[in-house]
This record gives C-alpha cells, sequence and structure tokens, in this order.
C-alpha cells in the first residue's frame, strides 16, 4: 500500500468500522509523524500503522509510533525478532505479514499477536513459494496457534467468506483500497487498476525481490532483462530509483513501477473508503447466507 | 489427474457419492476403451471421462465415449468447438476446463454444459495468466452464466467451503485422489505427494505448456535451461519422451516430471477414495458451521 495509505484512507476506513493502516513504506520520519497526528485527529476509532522493516527510516517511525502512543502496528518485509519485544511492551499489538508456514512460526516465536498470510495474488512484494491464499491459509493454520488474518485476492465480501471458511480470523485488504476516493495514489494509477484484467500482473523480479507489477512497459523491460539472463546488477540499475513513486503517486502509466494485486481484474469504480468497508460486510453476509443452504 | 484416474479410482469416486473421472490423457484407445467398460461394470453410479483435445488419441476416445454411451465428458487442453456439438447430439453432457474468462466464454459459446475453472495453484497443466483460484473464480461467474466448478487448491471440506463462497456450482479435485489407495500412481510417487511441503511445486515450462511440477532433479534441469535462455528445441529435447509415465507411473522420483497442485502440502495419509469423498463432506459441513456465527 505504498503511495496509497495516508492518514485520509486509513480515518476513512476506521470510521467505517475497519482497522485502518497507515503504510509507513514510502514516508519519510517527519512525514509518517504527520501522518499518524492527523490520522488520530481525525477518528477516535482504533487504526494501526505498517512498518517495512527493511526500509531506511524504520528506527524513526518506531520511536514516532511510541512517542504518538499507535496501539497497533503491522509489519512485514524484514525480521520479526528485531522489534517485536519492544513494541509488544509498549503495550503495542504486533502482527507481522508473511507468506509461509515458516515464517508464521518465526512470527510466532518471535511474540507476535497475530500473523498476516498473504498469497501468491497479492500485490506488491512477495515471498517466494508463489503458495496461494486458498492453500496458504489451511497451511499456516496447522502450523501457528495465534490468530491469522488472509491477504492476497481478497477484494469482496464473497472473497472475504472464502477466506474465513479458510479458517482465516481476519482478512487485510489492500488493492480494493488503492481504487478509493482517499487513497493518495496517482488519479491516473487508480484508473488504470479499474482497467486491470485477468493477467494484466505478474509476479516479477524473482532473483531481486518478488514484487506483483501491472505489466506496462517498465515491466516489459525488466521482464525482457530477466528472461535474457541479465545480472542482478543489471536488474539494479533498471530499476533504477524512485520508480514506484513515479508510477504510483506521480501517475507515470509508462516508466513506472505499477504494485497491484490480481483481484484488481475484479473493481470497475472508484469509491470511498467507508462505502468499501460497508459494501464488502453487506457483500459477505450475503455470500453466507447463500451458501446457507448448500448440503441441507 | 494422468497416470493416476483409472477406472478404480473413479468407481470408487462414484460409488462414494462424488463424479468420478477417467483421466484418459495417458490411454491408448483400447486401454480407454477396457477402463470405460470396468468402469461401467464396477458402479451403477454416474461416471465420466476427462479428454484432453490436443492428444494424439482425441479422436478414437470421442468413439468410444459415443460407443459406450459415456453420460459426461470433461475435455481440456484444446478448442472445445471441435466435438462439443457431437457429443452434446448424442445426449452427452460437457464440461470444458478453463483457466480464464475468455476461455470460460468461449466454452459457453461451444454449447459446454458447464465449465471447470482452474486456478494458478492447480497441478499439471495450467493457464498462462496465473490467476488463482481465489480470483478467477469471481470472475469467470461474471462473465458466463452455465456453471462453474471451481478447481485448483481444493483438498478439504475447507477449501471446497471457500471455493462455493466464491460462487462455484461445484469443485474438481484432482492432487487429493492422487494420494488415494484407488490411484493407479506408483506408489513412490504418492509417497512424494505426501513429502511435498509449501513451495516444492512450481509453474514451469511457461513458454512451451504452463506445466505445475514438484521441483525434483529433472524440475532442476529444465528451470536452469529456462533461465539460461534455452531454446524451444533445447527445452522440448530436454523433456524427451515419457516423462510423466517415468516419474507418475514407473516411480523414478529423480528423472521423472512429476505433476501435483500446491494443496499436496496439506494432505499426510494415502486413503481410500471412498474415504476422500465421505471426509471432505463431513469436513465442509463442520467448516460451514463454523462460520454460521460470523457477523451475527
Amino acid at each position: 500500500m505504498i503511495w496509497a495509505s495516508g492518514w485520509r484512507l486509513a480515518a476513512a476506513v476506521s470510521e467505517a468500522g475497519g482497522l485502518g493502516l497507515i503504510g509507513s513504506g514510502s514516508m519519510k520520519p517527519e512525514v509518517f509523524q504527520e501522518h499518524v497526528r492527523k490520522c488520530k485527529a481525525s477518528t477516535n476509532q482504533p487504526f494501526g500503522v505498517n512498518i517495512p522493516l527493511l526500509y531506511p527510516h524504520t528506527d524513526a517511525h518506531i520511536d514516532t509510533i511510541l512517542e504518538e502512543q499507535v496501539g497497533i502496528v503491522f509489519t512485514s518485509a524484514g525480521n520479526p525478532k528485531k522489534y517485536t519485544a519492544r513494541l509488544k511492551s509498549a503495550g503495542i499489538k504486533v502482527v507481522h505479514v508473511v507468506s509461509s508456514s515458516t515464517f508464521a512460526l518465526k512470527a510466532q516465536d518471535a511474540g507476535c499477536d497475530a500473523i498476516v498470510a498473504e498469497g501468491f495474488e497479492a500485490g506488491g512484494h512477495n515471498g517466494r513459494e508463489e503458495t496461494t491464499t486458498m492453500v496458504l491459509i489451511p497451511a499456516v493454520k496447522k502450523s501457528v496457534q495465534i490468530p491469522v488474518i488472509a491477504a492476497g485476492g481478497i477484494g469482496t465480501g464473497a472473497q472475504m467468506l472464502a477466506a474465513f471458511a479458510l479458517g482465516a480470523e481476519g482478512v487485510q485488504m489492500g488493492s480494493r483500497f488503492v481504487a478509493s476516493e482517499e487513497a493518495s495514489s496517482h488519479l491516473a494509477f487508480k484508473e488504470k487498476v479499474l482497467q486491470t484484467k485477468e493477467g494484466d500482473t505478474q509476479l516479477s523480479l524473482k532473483r531481486l525481490t518478488p514484487v506483483r507489477l501491472i505489466k506496462n512497459e517498465f515491466f516489459n523491460l525488466v521482464n525482457a532483462a530477466e528472461l535474457r539472463g541479465a545480472s542482478d546488477e543489471e536488474l539494479q540499475h533498471l530499476l533504477g530509483r524512485g520508480r514506484s513513486k513515479k508510477g504510483m503517486f506521480e501517475g507515470d502509466m509508462t516508466e513506472g513501477e505499477l504494485e497491484i494485486g490480481q483481484v484488481s481484474a475484479l473493481f470497475d469504480k472508484i469509491l470511498p473508503a467507508g462505502e468499501i468497508v460497508r459494501d464488502t460486510w453487506q457483500a459477505f453476509l450475503d455470500a453466507k447466507s447463500c451458501i446457507q443452504h448448500i448440503g441441507e
């Protein structure tokens, strides 16, 4: 949810009854602090923050979280051992994002309160095992005792119900909220997300860090380099810096890196985030009553 | 289900209340005829056959189906236009296997009675779009009016419930039945399937025909060739002939091609097929009552 999930989106989701998350991955320390403060000022409901642990500003972000008394932290892309104890000793709930049972167990051992298990179909950074949500959730449920939040391929009430059927205790939706009014993503990117069809995204950069991207010109360049056996250094050079900002925040649909999940194939409208939360919940209840009669 | 689903497995599944399918892909015409006859002699319940349309014996198999009055045919890997009208004019129900909404629409236009929509996590041959079951089923449901049977990542009652939550009218399970007593697969392969963990299979041979394989020595050879940019001819030569028979039927776990779905990570026992059908159904009902209270 880099370049998408600032205080406006997080507050709108929390106000509607979801747990809004501020995505700190794209934020410098002072920007992150501002977003946390504005979110606190905008809602009395609980909200959380997501911290990718391998990003440069993690230490400063953790300090902000402690100072501002943010109650819930989702960590990802790194070792949950490093910060969990410190956060938990301040009374903060810690949830770690994983892509396999092995990493889920490590998060549990590190003292995390819950995990997000994210399948292959999810947008952005992803695991090397390529396990889909349909298989990952039951596998992770067999492995850990802490609550499991399902992610990857979940953007509708029916998909939310499917995740609960698989044993999840909650769902995390990202892509659907990129195409919301409150997302800070560029309008050109939001419209691109609506146009995305089945097969229009692909897990890319598997040798570096796997990431699901829309197949635009930038993707084609990277993909061609991978296919001809380019070195890691060549790939890094091609990637350059600021590609995701260029695409998702500045709206360059050609040269930018565009991260979104497969589920974007199902969306056809940019909606207010609160409406997405309420519609999803109603569709969840409707889907539940649709399957109630089966086998009776 | 090549080398796995002969008359013994199909009859056992049908006897237990499922719809057993004879997989004809590995069978010469006279072998296929024998399997159909033995299946008819072993159960009074309906059963079907699966015909990969691009395989060499398709015409002969279609003749057998008509002569033996098989009532239900699942076609895959080819154009549904070619045989559907002929089969349907003989009163046969035709179901076509697809991996995208585009192909689902083509199957509907060809007059198919239903489709199987098979996600990226499925074993064996697969689509190029890499759409997972979690996203594929809702997408296909939006596109066609004929019934949708979900496949890919479904091997337990909870996964079956998830598929129904996504809008499917039925499920097709393959991998779970490879690890059944009645499957004609080699015991070494069945045991290998039980040992398979998350990340142990991968969609391979994407330039030729994508196929999900267990990462054994044969896979490593093919994968390395792909990574260094080998030509299609080199890959075809590496593949050679009879690799799947060698692996799944003759039990060569090193040199053979081993097709199985990601869901195999969840299995720990070879069971009688009838028990699998009954256990899955019971687990489906249990999972349904587990989610009934959510949101009430």
